[in-house]
């Protein structure tokens, strides 16, 4: 368990020093980020098409707060060297904390 | 104004490359992860001393989710090339629709 823990660390960090200083011609972090936040955007969408989420609720920056948090909660365990929280806790933390206050917001019915 | 933001940019990537996949040895990203942290913990906790947040606010926890977004909005500023949205957007945008929201739970009297 160690080991895989480990290596996936390794993987992670690997991946964020790759794509986060890319030269001119390279745009394979640009291109994951954005497969990333066309997901998690379709999500808000069909929630809103769904009425779970109101109208008003503004996806587009929510996509992006959400990415934000996703790869900040990624770089800041590679940085840490796996220590001080795992990926996982700070996804739930996330999910309980910050998440839910900022979309209870729009479930209302207008 | 051009040169001024390519050039901040070209600053925090390299930041970020060195700091994301550490040396075992390496712990200069820790140790600017861990001063950060302290310091928006800090402002917590005397808001807290202030009745300004409940006590029942988990500081620690959002001391650390901040921290993502605040990483995180730094790694995909630079993973974007500076372009999608600025890091004054992508602040602005988490102050209100992130941060205002998760803090406004907690600043009603118990």
């Amino acid at each position: 368990m160690e080991i895989i823990e480990k290596n996936t660390l390794q993987v992670a960090q690997q991946w964020i020093k790759s794509v986060s200083a890319p030269l001119e011609n390279e745009n394979s972090g640009i291109k994951k980020y954005q497969f990333d936040k066309e997901n998690i955007l379709n999500l808000l969408i069909q929630a809103q098409n769904r009425h779970e989420l109101n109208e008003n609720a503004p996806v587009q920056v929510m996509a992006e707060m959400i990415m934000d948090n996703y790869y900040g909660a990624v770089v800041t365990w590679c940085i840490n060297k796996g220590k001080e929280c795992t990926l996982i806790e700070s996804v739930e933390h996330y999910c309980l904390y910050g998440l839910k206050p900022m979309i209870n917001i729009y479930k209302e019915r207008l």
